[in-house]
């Protein structure tokens, strides 16, 4: 039976997340199975960029427009300076040669690592699976205990 | 022999324990041995409320002035927007039927979840073991190594 | 074969590398084998103070001037109050007779606890192994992964 890694990726920063694929595709690299498990603002990671108003009352309307989502609208956890921080790691990591995070995400979903997403949180932010791309599936806290408990490497990000 | 769960609490963030008890509830839920391990930031989360000034010097009074503590004084770790995002994050949850991070608490000392503080920890911040509520045990880092070695889920948030 | 913990330093934050070595040499103490695995912010705990300004480029050069590095540099992840918090935390933990962050970092050397800094962290910083002080190996992802499948306790802090 292979050896698994499962993440849960709270954080929904940039560079948390830079850290999470890193792993995410190291383990696999080594063979492993490995699970992402997405949750709160670690969800909007994969929310689709568009121009619509999503959620379904006044206060997820808001939240989606402070929140745009996804990998572009992800910030730093520190040094962010509205955006200066992050456009700088970006640039120094294009001049090191390193894979840009989206490259990282590519490599994931080609090593088949899992993406799941908490379907509490999705709930809880007024966004519908639609609002979402590139999610294998939406599990509950069951589904992250099973796979976390079988697991040889478990992180929270 | 049960499988095991142990979690350290270190941010005091109100989002991160709302992490932190849906997974010590679902591990509870699922047979596992869970345990709670308070440390630094995360002890506030257990401090009762009231107007006195706790702490036996300058800045641990200081401190407790600027630190309410328990559930209603933790904040979001990010878009808190001085408590606004907060109150937000629970209102959707009640919209949603999400359980509120006193539910979970509640829920989780009925599934038997541990509740250890970090001596130090509780030293440093000048608090006394009368500050707080619902706590099992005041233990060092000796206690939680023991746990966590013997643990198929190992986090830290 | 010695039980083994391994934990991801990602952070940088003082009271984060304040747990960080508490749990690392508490895991040290009981007998276990402890691997650091110090990645982005975190490298910059290790590095070297002085008045140089490092990095190749003017990006890392500007970089190196906001963010000082080493224990000195690192800040609170909360109420750092421009330092005043710190202050205030450091001073606490002397009258109660806590180790000092330099002291868990001594004991840790002493310990055994194992120095790993992520090689590609430390390129895209634009930092070379000459800017950082007390590290035993320079390595990738993989190595962390080895070390991590092998470990009964895995954290990411």
């Amino acid at each position: 039976m292979a050896r698994k890694a499962t993440i849960v990726v709270f954080s929904g920063d940039y560079d948390k997340a830079l850290a999470a694929m890193n792993i995410a595709n190291g383990a696999a690299a080594s063979g492993m199975e490995v699970t992402l498990f997405f949750c709160l603002w670690g969800t909007l990671l994969l929310k689709k960029r568009g121009g619509l108003v999503r959620g379904d009352n006044w206060m997820t309307k808001l939240f989606g427009l402070m929140e745009r989502g996804g990998i572009k609208g992800a910030r730093l956890s520190k040094w962010n300076m509205l955006g200066l921080g992050k456009w700088m790691l970006r640039r120094m990591m294009r001049v090191k040669g390193a894979a840009s995070l989206e490259d990282l995400w590519m490599t994931a979903r080609q090593f088949g690592v899992r993406f799941l997403v908490c379907d509490l949180s999705l709930e809880v932010l007024g966004l519908t699976p639609d609002d979402l791309e590139g999610v294998d599936d939406f599990v509950g806290v069951g589904t992250y205990v099973k796979e976390a408990s079988e697991s040889e490497i478990t992180l929270f990000i």
